[in-house]
C-alpha cells in the first residue's frame, strides 16, 4: 500500500518518475483547474487572454518578478520567456552570442552536451574543454583537466545530465569567457550564483511548467551579438526590448509557470527546496549503494539530484523490475533509450512519500 | 440583457472579440478542465506525461488525424506541429524554402503581409508582386494587378488580414510557383483546396488552441531544401521524419488543439462551420452597413468574415463606444493599434448570440 502523494492527481495514487515532461505540484494543477474556465473576474480562460490586454501582461510581469525574487537575479540581467525549448536554444545560442561565427568551448560531461555541441557546431567552431567519454560518462571532468581558450566566446555546460545522471557540485571558473549553461533539469532545483553566469536557459517541462516555454537569463552586455540571420523572435535584445511580447508570448504556460514560481515561495523558497531535493536523492542513492541488486556506477560526488540513474546488478531483470514498478503506481522509471537500465527523476514536485515508495518497492523487488 | 452564451465561462456572461488569443470553445474549456488532474486512467496530467511515451503519442496521432480529416489533407501533405507562432515562421518559412536565398513574391495585402516581408526579406530577395496600399489597405488586389516571377521560389500570401480586416474570397493562381499562406487568422474557419498550396502556416492562438502551437502543412516535394542554419528543430524535413518529435513537443497545447479539432468534427465539419462564420459576419456587417454611426471601408467582396474592422462615423466617439461595450460584457473590441477604431474578431468560437449582442449594443448606442 503506497503512501498517499500530497495531493493525488486522480483516481489512484501514482508517482510520475518521467524525466520530463514529469510530474507537477498538485497544488498548482488544482488551481490551474479552478481557474480554466475563468481567471478572477476577468470573464475568461488565462488561454483566451490577448497578450496585449492588461490581465495577462499583469500575469507576465508577476511571473517574471516571482522568478528574479527566487533566484536572487541582479538588474542586469534579462529574463526571457522564449519558446522552442532548450534545443531550439543549441542553435539560437551561438546565433545569438557570436556574430562573426567564432569560437566556443564546449564541456562535454554526455548525453545532453552532445546534443548541444552537434547543433551548436552549425554555427561556431566548437571546441570540447574536455570530455567525460574517457570515463564513460560516469562523471564530470574536474577542472584540472579542462582546456579553456581563452579567446572563446563563450563556454558550454550542461548543469545536469537529465540522461546520465550526472550534475555539477561545483561552478567552474572560465577566467573571463561568459559561462553558458543549459539547466533545463536542473533549474529551480536550488539557488544559484548568477552573476557568475553569461546566460542560463531552461526548457520548462521539468521543474518550472509545461512544455515549450524556455527560460532565458542573460547579461545585459551579451545582448548585442546577435548574427543577422537571428530570427526576430528568437533575438534575445529584440524580445528582451519588448518584454517578451515581440510576438504572441506563450501566455497559458508563463501562467501556469507563475503558478509555480508562487508555490515555489510558499514551499520556503529555493533554499529550503534544495534541502528537500537533497534528502530525497540521498536516499536513494543510499538505497542503491546498501543493495547487492542495484548499482550506481556514477562517481560519488558528481550524481545527479534530479534524474538518479542506475542499473540492476543482474540486467536481465530490468524490464521484469519496470513492470512490477508500473503495477505498484510507480511510473515511467525506464532509463533513457540511450542508455538504458533505471532512471528516477526526483523534480521538486516529486513529494518525499513518492522516493520511499520506490524505495520500499526496490528493497521487495531484491527479496 | 445578454442571451446566455452557449457556455458561460465563469461568473459573468461576456463576450471576447479579442483578435488572438481570443474566444476558445466552452466545451473544450469544459473537457481541459475535467481532465486538467488526470487524463483517462493514466493517473498524470497531459502537461505531465512523458512525450516519448503511448499516452501522450496516443493524444498527438489522433490530432494529425482529425487535423487530416478536417481537411481532407492529401497523404503527399506533411501535417507539423511546430513552436513560436506565425512570426517564427516568417524567417523559418525562407529557411526552409529557399536553399540558395533566392528569391520569392509577397503580396502586400496589409498589416500582417508587411510584416512577414519585413522578416522573411532578411532572407530573401523579396519582390512585392502587388500592394493595397495604393488603395489603403481597404481591398486586396485582384490577380489581373499581380506581376509574378515565374523564377520565385514561392509566392505569399496572407490569407485574412487581421489587423485590416480583409481577406480571400479568391484563390490566386500562380502558375506552377509554390503558394505559401499564412493562414494564422483564418485557418480551420472553412474547407480549404489543399492541393492548390505547397505551404501553409498558422498560429494557434486564433481557432486551433493556446497561443505558440503553430501548424505547418507542407507538400513533400518541398521538405528538401533547407539552409543550412536552419535550426534542426525548425527544419521541417527533421520534423517531418521524427513526427514532429524531434525535440520536445508542445505537449498540452496540441493536446487542446486536438479537444478542437474534436469540437469541430461535432459541428458538422469545416463546411458547417463556414456556414455559421458567414451567418455571423454577414449580420454584422449589414448591421454597420444599414447604420449612418458606422462605417467599414473595406471593400464588399475582400470583407474578412473572421476580424470585422469598422469605424465610428464620429471617430470621437470610439472610447466612449469602447467602454460601454465593456460594461455590456463585450470585451476586447478595440481595432490593432495600427489602425484603431473598432474591431470585432468572430473566430470559430464566438457563438452568434455574442454576434447578436453586438448588433443590439451598436443599434442602442446609436440611438
Amino acid at each position: 500500500m503506497l503512501a498517499a502523494p500530497a495531493y493525488t492527481t486522480g483516481s489512484s495514487a501514482v508517482y510520475n518518475f518521467a524525466a520530463g515532461p514529469g510530474t507537477m505540484p498538485g497544488e498548482v494543477l488544482c488551481q490551474a483547474r479552478e481557474e480554466l474556465l475563468e481567471r478572477g473576474r476577468s470573464g475568461m480562460s488565462v488561454m483566451e487572454m490577448p497578450f496585449t490586454g492588461e490581465a495577462f501582461q499583469t500575469i507576465q510581469r508577476q511571473a517574471v518578478q516571482d522568478l528574479r525574487e527566487l533566484l536572487d537575479i541582479p538588474d542586469r540581467y534579462q529574463v526571457l520567456f522564449l519558446q522552442g525549448g532548450a534545443s531550439a536554444q543549441f542553435a539560437l545560442l551561438p546565433m545569438n552570442l557570436l556574430p562573426h561565427g567564432g569560437r566556443a568551448d564546449y564541456l562535454d560531461s554526455g548525453y545532453w552536451s552532445r546534443k548541444a555541441m552537434a547543433e551548436g557546431g552549425r554555427y561556431a567552431r566548437i571546441r570540447v574543454a574536455a570530455s567525460g567519454a574517457a570515463y564513460g560518462y560516469r562523471c564530470i571532468p574536474r577542472q584540472a583537466e579542462w582546456q579553456l581558450d581563452p579567446e572563446a566566446g563563450y563556454c558550454h555546460i550542461t548543469s545536469n545530465e537529465t540522461a546520465d545522471g550526472l550534475a555539477y557540485s561545483w561552478l567552474p571558473d572560465t577566467d573571463g569567457v561568459p559561462l553558458v549553461a543549459d539547466m533545463t533539469s536542473d533549474f529551480l532545483s536550488r539557488p544559484l550564483a548568477i552573476e557568475r553566469y553569461g546566460v542560463i536557459y531552461a526548457g520548462a517541462q521539468k521543474n518550472i511548467g509545461p512544455a515549450g516555454l524556455t527560460v532565458v537569463i542573460v547579461r545585459d552586455d551579451l545582448l548585442h551579438s546577435a548574427r543577422p540571420e537571428t530570427p526576430s523572435v528568437f533575438n534575445y535584445r529584440i524580445q528582451a526590448e519588448s518584454e517578451g511580447r515581440f510576438n504572441t508570448p506563450l501566455t497559458y504556460a508563463i501562467y501556469l509557470a507563475g503558478l509555480v514560481f508562487r508555490w515555489l515561495k510558499r514551499q520556503g523558497g529555493l533554499s529550503a527546496i534544495a534541502a528537500r531535493n537533497r534528502r530525497k536523492s540521498e536516499r536513494l542513492y543510499e538505497a542503491i549503494d546498501a543493495s547487492q541488486r542495484y548499482v550506481c556506477r556514477t562517481r560519488q560526488e558528481d550524481r545527479s539530484p534530479m534524474n538518479v540513474c542506475f542499473d540492476l546488478a543482474d540486467a536481465s531483470l530490468t524490464a521484469e523490475f519496470l513492470a512490477q514498478a508500473q503495477q505498484r503506481g510507480l511510473l515511467h522509471l525506464q532509463g533513457h533509450p540511450a542508455r538504458g537500465g533505471v532512471r528516477a527523476s526526483l523534480y521538486n514536485a516529486m513529494p518525499e512519500q513518492g522516493v520511499d515508495a520506490l524505495i520500499e518497492f526496490m528493497r521487495d523487488f531484491a527479496a
